[in-house]
């Protein structure tokens, strides 16, 4: 697999199906597992950061789920590339840096993506479109089975798996949940759910990961606590909390349409009337319009446009996304150009 | 005829034709004229209102270019109507006031439109599409010559014809052309031109007529004097005028295309998009949009869109219009509604 095949290829998360599609983006799961008697990724030497790597790739074959994947080392990928890969949401920011050693193993599908030597020596992800934590975790769980025969896991009776940072420590698991909120915001009663959230040790990211603000109306969802419940309880957690979260958008968008139909339906028809023509655009602006379309998807206002070219048009309109298309460096001016050009073209 | 055939017919001045019709939208002369022996219509008791009617209705039938017109007594016209005609630019918000013995001929094609009893006696105007003074001279000359054989105008050898307003005295002959200006006004030169416009005795007022400010980058640019010049010599001038800002406004449309295309093209092409899917819209931004497109259409940008029907669109979409094509009295909510309405459905 070349990287450049991601390019005109879905995504499974942004396939725009799965429960709840209308409300839930994707349903993540991510587990973080380090191999005793090594250093953790950040401490380690050369001879430990190779040790590690060979290792945990030599784990892979026998696993499930694992036969048709890629594995690339960081090292020998172009910097384009490496932010390509942190915009399809496949791994961290930090991945791209200090590169020795690190690896990606990701699948066609773009179902799973591992990092190995990043904060911890292996960091597995599985990602599913919908509400569907539980498809999520059964996957990521019969391989993370495989991988525990072949390799020995850093692990303590006491303190379950032991993680670089303690945040992490126990099951070593975040589940994340990405919801897709405009009514909720457009009413002005997401500050009140936000903080609820943040009560119940939950943490609320936006649509590119960590340290990104909540960005056309789009919220990461994931639990705080690693430790001190098992894998089921987190998931049944997360589950419960983003089922009264659906509800409340599902009460809001009907609030909306009761009381403000037509300026809302002439908000999303402007928006989706604005991508159609621009011909130089933001980022921001582009993802504030989309999130302004997929709800007049989502509420039956547009008809005959796929949810899944919206979804896709979140990730490809991004910089090195762009730049790939494009296939050169292009500057901030000719990225807004460039964008303005794809989404026209895909939305024609 | 009868006024709702106006609705759906297209005025000569709305075609979009005619020398200059890029940026000139429309040429009009208009002639004041007063019967001698009867008091200007304000002071005019009720049988000498009456008297003014009935010979100037009188006078018609002999002259030229009058068969297919219409007469309508504005005591007989409802409100919504009266308003219609101010909005088509057929006569004066005045003409609406205290319809006593007043009336307006019209023909079918909107080139004529009389008002009796309005400031003065007999108010004639004759419109033409593009840069054509000469043309709606010709015209409203050859009826005035034909109307002065039947009635005997107030006339002074020393002051020409007298008018109710000493404005107005002389040639009775105001000169007017619309002219579409968005370069100048994009690249903030137009105060510079319209202040010299002012210097030079010209007045200018905006799209809707007298009183109403340029809105949309549409200026009216009249002669202020009609004393003292014959009238060839009152076109002569204008003509001048209006040539020195037509090459003006094309210097600023070529400017803008050398240093900031791309930035218009999205600027036109946006304005575009809003038109073509906004479900509720303000007159103003109607108008400011309108604007953008006719620039865009007229520097190529925008083909396949003809300009009649943007034109015509600034007309439509104004109260009373809406109002007429809905059959019943509308709020203004119900009107931006409407106005969006008929704005998607003429530029699908």
């Amino acid at each position: 697999m070349n990287l450049n095949d991601l390019l005109n290829h879905t995504s499974e998360w942004l396939k725009g199906t799965g429960p709840h599609s209308d409300i839930v983006i994707s349903s993540r799961i991510r587990l973080a597992r380090n191999l005793d008697k090594l250093m953790f990724p950040q401490w380690a030497n050369k001879k430990q950061g190779e040790e590690a790597l060979q290792l945990i790739v030599g784990s892979f074959p026998k696993a499930p789920f694992l036969k048709q994947t890629s594995i690339f080392k960081l090292a020998e990928v172009d910097n384009i590339d490496k932010q390509f890969l942190v915009e399809r949401h496949l791994m961290s920011l930090e991945h791209t840096q200090k590169t020795n050693h690190k690896a990606i193993l990701i699948d066609q599908e773009e179902v799973l993506s591992f990092m190995i030597n990043e904060e911890d020596h292996l960091r597995m992800q599985v990602m599913q479109s919908g509400f569907n934590l539980y498809e999520a975790w059964n996957i990521i769980n019969q391989i993370d089975d495989s991988l525990a025969k072949e390799l020995s896991y850093a692990f303590s009776a006491e303190w379950g798996y032991l993680t670089a940072c303690p945040t992490n420590t126990g099951t070593g698991m975040r589940g994340s949940v990405m919801l897709h909120l405009p009514a909720l915001v457009i009413t002005r009663q997401i500050d009140r759910v936000l903080a609820a959230i943040a009560k119940l040790s939950f943490t609320t990211r936006g649509l590119y990961g960590e340290g990104t603000q909540a960005m056309g109306n789009f919220f990461q969802i994931s639990n705080q606590v690693s430790l001190g419940h098992s894998e089921d309880e987190i998931i049944r957690n997360i589950n419960g909390l983003i089922r009264q979260i659906i509800e409340q958008e599902n009460q809001a968008r009907e609030a909306l349409l009761a009381k403000s139909k037509a300026p809302l339906e002439d908000r999303v028809h402007r928006s989706y009337g604005i991508l159609k023509s621009a011909h130089i655009i933001s980022s921001q602006e582009t993802t504030e319009l989309l999130s302004m379309v997929r709800l007049g998807c989502d509420m039956g206002m547009i008809s005959n446009l796929d949810r899944r070219v919206i979804n896709e048009l979140f990730i490809i309109t991004q910089p090195a996304h762009l730049q790939k298309m494009e296939n050169k460096k292009l500057s901030q001016e000719e990225r807004d150009v460039k964008r303005a050009d794809i989404i026209r073209h895909k939305l024609v």
